[in-house]
């Protein structure tokens, strides 16, 4: 189905070019007319890809999570327990450009998300992946004994919580909240499982 | 001064009555119009205590930092070390239905302070100070012998990504989120120090 396949694409790069003007200028200023602008398209012709700015927004949340997911999917290889449990957490947190552009866009969208249901519905999809794949990696380092005897599902939602956290201070005050800080906030919690 | 005390009052009560609005519809549905009717307003008298909107948003923003830090300080007392940590936590946390209001808030205004200098700027000082204090009572628990041989600045940095990670989470996904975990996972994390 060549088309099929043409739309979703077509789909991805105007989502991609809505990003970057988030990114750039924030989620209210962004309108419809300069994503159309930016993605190469006129108003008319970005009618056919999406019916209006909340599908773009709501596409560009599912977007960021299929990314994460396919750079955890990639990076894991045939890592467990705690090996798996970094590459993951990792894979999340802001440390590098592409990571802060997605944690910029995602943060403009919980608020929204507040409000939609499948904004809420995406969000929630998303953290029960991660919250799973966090709890098997855990269970692993259990039975590997790598860790001792914790509660699994408390240390996953301290994790999970601190990894959200990153994504507003990460852009908030990339200070204290740098890259080299992530890994290490991230390195000194795995330590004292 | 009583008019000055009054005109702080009224905007006082203003702010609160588009924190209700922002609460039940979310921050692009709540407009001028709308703030001015809530509080009891004509549009015309709204406008001798904000310009605009946004002049509210960053009110409201500053307001949330004012009232958990004016908790905070009734809370502590004469508390040091791990006591007093773990009050500033549980103020800020999002435990209840006042705070969780302010979670939603702060939330909403983040994606602003990616691009509002001044937003920006409240947000800084309102993290700064957490930061401060909670050094300030992790080495006072290192002088008591109550922690570990523990990176304070790293332990600060870890602690406060989770509560800003549960202003999200303890609204998006309040079953894993809720507040009995969140204390939990307060006092878990405290207890591996």
């Amino acid at each position: 189905m060549p088309k099929l396949v043409d739309h979703d694409e077509r789909r991805r790069s105007i989502t991609a070019a809505a990003w970057r003007l988030i990114a750039a200028r924030g989620i209210d200023a962004a309108n419809m007319r300069d994503i159309a602008a930016e993605a190469g398209y006129t108003n008319g012709a970005l009618s056919h890809y999406f019916a209006g700015k909340d599908e773009i927004l709501r596409t560009s949340y599912e977007h960021i999570s299929e990314v994460t997911d396919r750079r955890i999917r990639e990076a894991l290889g045939d890592a467990t327990g705690l090996d798996a449990l970094r590459i993951l957490c990792r894979e999340v947190m802001p440390t590098n450009e592409e990571k802060l552009l997605e944690a910029r866009i995602a943060a403009s969208l919980w608020p929204r998300a507040m409000y939609d249901e499948q904004m809420a519905a995406t969000n929630r999809q998303t953290m029960d992946n991660w919250r799973e794949q966090m709890a098997i990696f855990l269970e692993q380092a259990r039975e590997e004994g790598t860790v001792g005897d914790i509660d699994v599902s408390i240390v996953v939602e301290q994790l999970l919580n601190m990894m959200m956290g990153m994504q507003i201070l990460g852009v908030l005050t990339p200070g204290e909240t740098s890259s080299e800080r992530q890994l290490e906030m991230l390195e000194q919690f795995v330590a004292a499982l």
